[in-house]
Formats: structure tokens, sequence, C-alpha cells
């Protein structure tokens, strides 16, 4: 059983980021919130999503599991203003999900979870964290696309640098301590990784968010953030590339 | 002889209402305003229109027949602002319609109306009408696009519904009496239609209109609704799809 | 040595009128400011263009050429906002241009200017002036474009006229005196132009812009204008079709 109500800019936030990785996905309802884990097609990066029931205008709910088709919730979002509230229910007799935006209800089939895995989120113990305005980095990754498919993030104790080379030209968005949130760091580390994974994401996030960047040596990099007053978190992880030198 | 001004939003609202069925048009000018009836290729759909000189802010012709290629029409529309004047003249002696929006004249050859058909509107006796503002209808017909290409509407006493069957989704839009503007409904009645008919005409419609629509049992609907303050009247007529059970 | 700051607005409607007719671009320096002369590769349009070093919000160079590639700097320039101000130095060292808006540095690869022709400007004496709002030749730019793919300028001592013949349709944008900034003429002229190359100046002059035409009998056009609170000046010269009559 599962019946909620929810912010259209809060499912907007969650759907967005969860997209940049699958078309699909595969949520964990408990009595507490919704959980989600997932890792995209090429197995590059994964994201580890919780939203508690203090971020939904009601809720209820037993321990379940609903497959979904992002795409459509995308379509019922887009009825919906920003101040709407969205509502949704699990029909476990026809494995829909019914969801309602004003006068308009959409009953959708769910999709089925068996063939889904179950990641399992590694525990890293990254030395390095930094955090930033995620304006900031989206407007690095404009500048960034049209001059690399991949992106170093290197960082020491007084700065954080992003840094794309390409055959001809270079782009860098260089903040030192004063233009961050905050910057933790005992040594300095770089790792290399796909713009377009990185670029997804970035630009997927909500622009007045601030990101906890945990970085290290030739290591995958951890993004996270908060959502809905705290009652979201996000945890994405994004393998590093292997420079050749 | 046909020479007249008229505000560029109401003509804008004739002209989109107009080519959602027919790319050229052939309108009858008396000395009281104009009329147009046109039927689409594919003989599913009527539109019946008529302005008055009332609707123009100077009007002033003889009985003629002008054909009409309407992209033409929308792209000296789209020089004009809200606020702004068009006006319009027939030049006989060169078989060309003269628009002027601003210091921008534009004269284009009118299109031979000898091939176009006199389409006979039918009286129809639908025992339903609904009253409804359209943006409802046109949420209503964002969110049935991607679920399927036929739509149902039913009414009875109590409720006006639109209906979206798709393989694996449905969509409905549900307005009981409260959020009509009205509603007479003896029985409860049902018919089936082709959604992009329905769905062009809807969104062609401006968004503070109300429309009146009328409805039977497997019959066509008619939907009446009037513009440039009750000086234009539109009257549109779809045919049914017989639903195979 | 080149090292300069300049407003994005600035540099943007440089860039935006350069890039009409060619994609690279050699700039001459000098410590006075920056010269720009360009033929499109067809050879029917010339731009000549020149900003002082009182355009700039800093400026210090010696003699240098640079031959820079224009969709790079555009690249740029969508990252900045109206009121920013962008950096340019010039790496000597390493053939490159350093670009830099808020903390987002580019190093882009100078463009070989070897093969760049250095194209002389012709002095025409054209008996014909008009001085017009850039903001009415966009709007008739917008009316001609479906019309014909050439437009006849001409002037009298009372008007000046934009006039587009296609085979069924006929667009003009006729400007008297009073809707004129000013007009010397001693006869009437007349002359013919390839549309596309019009239109796409016209349409990258800034919209509070007035334009100065000059213009004779089948002969070129010039467009001059200034920007940048008069710090840069802009002279177009497009040359005539000739009319088979």
């Amino acid at each position: 059983m599962f019946k909620a109500e929810i912010k259209s800019d809060t499912l907007k936030g969650l759907v967005n980021v969860i997209s940049t990785l699958v078309d699909e996905a595969k949520f964990s309802i408990s009595g507490d919130g919704v959980n989600l884990k997932a890792v995209d097609p090429a197995h590059v990066a994964m994201v580890d999503l919780t939203i508690s029931k203090g971020a939904f205008e009601s809720f209820s709910a037993d321990d379940a599991e609903m497959g979904v088709d992002l795409d459509k919730m995308k379509e019922m979002l887009k009825l919906a203003g920003s101040g709407d509230v969205i509502a949704m229910e699990q029909d476990e007799t026809q494995g829909r999900l019914i969801m309602k935006v004003g006068n308009i209800t959409r009953r959708m089939n769910l999709v089925d979870t068996s063939g889904m895995s179950d990641p399992k989120v590694p525990q890293l113990s990254l030395p390095v964290t930094v955090d930033v305005a995620v304006s900031e980095l989206q407007r690095g990754m404009k500048a960034a696309e049209s001059v690399s498919d991949h992106i170093a993030l290197s960082a020491d104790e007084e700065s954080f640098e992003l840094f794309c080379e390409g055959d001809t030209d270079s782009v860098s968005l260089k903040l030192d301590k004063t233009k961050l949130s905050g910057i933790t760091a005992s040594s300095k580390v770089r790792s290399l990784f796909p713009l377009d994974y990185f670029s997804n994401l970035v630009k997927a996030i909500p622009s007045d968010t601030v990101v906890r960047i945990s970085l290290g040596n030739d290591y995958p990099v951890k993004l996270s953030f908060s959502f809905a007053d705290g009652n979201g978190t996000v945890g994405y992880l994004l393998a590093p590339r292997i420079e050749n030198d």
C-alpha cells in the first residue's frame, strides 16, 4: 500500500536527478519514506536517493516496491504548476500507479522490477570534501562542453578546480576558498571523469543547492546534497577515468 | 469590394481556429460581416465561423468571395504586436489582398475559390450541453496526447469527463458540476472522437474562452464559442469514431 | 602584446556583426584600439569595424594581429550576463587567446592569419543617405523573407522604401521623411540586393541603433552605425544584384 501527496517541485527535482541515470526506476517504499538506488546501464554511475515522509504533504505506506517509467512521471509533472500538489496512489490489484494533478488522473502500468538490480553502495574513504554552489558548477559545465569529453576535478587546501583539455582549447573553473562554502583537504588530489555524466547530473540539481563533492586521487567522486528542506538526500557516485600519460 | 481594419488579436484568434482544419479558406463577405464554412480534407470536421462588422475597427464591403492562403496571413500577424490594428483591402483588378501592419504592406495573390466546396452545416439535435473553461480542456489535451489517439467524451447530470485509454495507461479529466460553467443533461451520453482534431481545436481557442460542448450518444460533438466581445461566433462539428467492442 | 577588459554586451554586438560574414576573423591591434576588415567567402559583402580603446574597461596593447574563431568567442559570451566584464589576453608563447568570464578561463588556439586577405575598402560616392531606426528594418526583414530572395532599396527626397517582389506576393516597407531620422537625396535612386546578406546584418545590429544607409543607382549599399557610445564604428558594404528586365 502506498498513498501520498507531494509538492510538484519536490517530485520534479527528484525525478530529474534519477532520470540522468535511468529511464525506469525501482522505488523501495516503507512507512518512513522512499528510497531509490540505481546504476546506469554502463555501470559508470550510481545514485542513492532517500526521501522521508516529512517531505510529503501526506504519506501512508506499507513496505512495497514500485517500478516506475520516469518519462510518464515527467509528462504528469509538466501539467503541474510550481505550487501544485500531486497525489499518488498504488493500485495493487491492477499493478498501476494512479497520479492526480488538479482534475486530471493518469493510471499508469507499473514496470516489472524483477529484472532490476539492487546495487550495493560502496563505502569509500575520500580524503577531500568541497562544498560549492551548484550554480558555479552549472556555468562551468556550459563552458566545458564544446572543449572535451572528460573533465578533471582537483583540489588542495586552498582551492578547487574543474579542468577540461581538448585538442586546441582548454577550459578551467577555479574557485579559491573564498568562493566555496567550505573545503577540507589534507593533500592535493585529482581525478578524471566522463564529462557527460558529470554535466547531466550538475544540470539536474536545483540551482540554489550547495553540493558536497568528495574527492580522492584517481578515485570515484561522490556528490551529495539535500533537497525538500533536508527531508531528502542524494548521494551520487561516479567512476573515474584512468588517464593515459 | 472589401476594406476593413481589425485588431491583430481578433484576426489571430480567427485564423488559428480555421487553420486547424484547412490551409486555404474561402471567406464570404457581405455588408454585415464575414462568414466562413470549411471542411477538412478528410471530411471529419467542419467549422462555421461568423464575424460581424462590429468586431472590426472599420468595415465597408459589398458581397464578395475571397480565397485566402492562411499561412500568409499568419506571417503578417507575426509582425503585429497585440495592440496593433491590421488593415485589409481587396484589390479586385489584380485579384490580390492588401494587408498592412504598421509601415509594412503585403500584397498577396488570392486563391482560386472555384474548387472550394460550400459545405452545408447539418442541423443536429444533441441532448447534452456542457459549458466549460477551455483552459481545463487544454490541460487535459496535454495529458492525453501520449496515451492514445482517440478520446471519449461523456456526461451525465452531475459531471463531464474526457477519457483516453491506451495499451498501458489511461488519462481522465473529470469535472463535476461545481467545476463547470453549466451542464444540461437528461441522460448519460458518450461518444468517441479522434484526439488530434479535438486537441488541435482546443489548443487554438483563446485561453479565457468558455466553450459550449453539445454531445450525444455515438453522435458528432459540437463546440461553440464566441470571440471579439460576442461579435464573432464559431461552431465546430467533429464526427465520432465508432467503437469496436 | 594584447590585454584588455570589455563589457560582454559590447563584445557580443561586435562579434554578432562580424559573424554574419565570416567564421574566423583577423583582428588588427594597435595601442589605440582594434580594427577588423573582412570579406565574406563569396566576395559579396565587406565589413570594416573599428573599436577604440575607450570602449574597453581596460586596454593595453602593442601592434599585433590575432586570428580568432568567432564561434569559440560566442560560446564564452553565452556564459556572461549582460553586466559582466570579459577579460582577454594574448598568450604569445603558445599562440593562444585567454578569455575569462567570472571564475571561468578558456584558453583557445589562435587561427593562422597568413591565409587571410587584407581587403581594401573602396571609396564610393553614394548620392543618397537615409538615417533609420534599425528596429523598422528588422520588422521589414521578417515580412520579406517568405516572399523573395532579393530586396530593392530605393529613396527620393521624400521617402525610403524596401521592396520585395516574389512570384505571387510583394512586401513593401515605406518610410516617409517623418518616420526617418534623416534623409538627404538629390535624385531618386534604386538598387537591388541579395536579401539574405542584408537581412542577416540587419538582424545582428543592436535594436536601439540608428543606421545610416548610403545608396546609389545600381550601386553597392553602405550601412554605417556606431556602437559602444560612439567608441566603435561599423561600415558594411554590400554589392548590388543586376536586374534582368
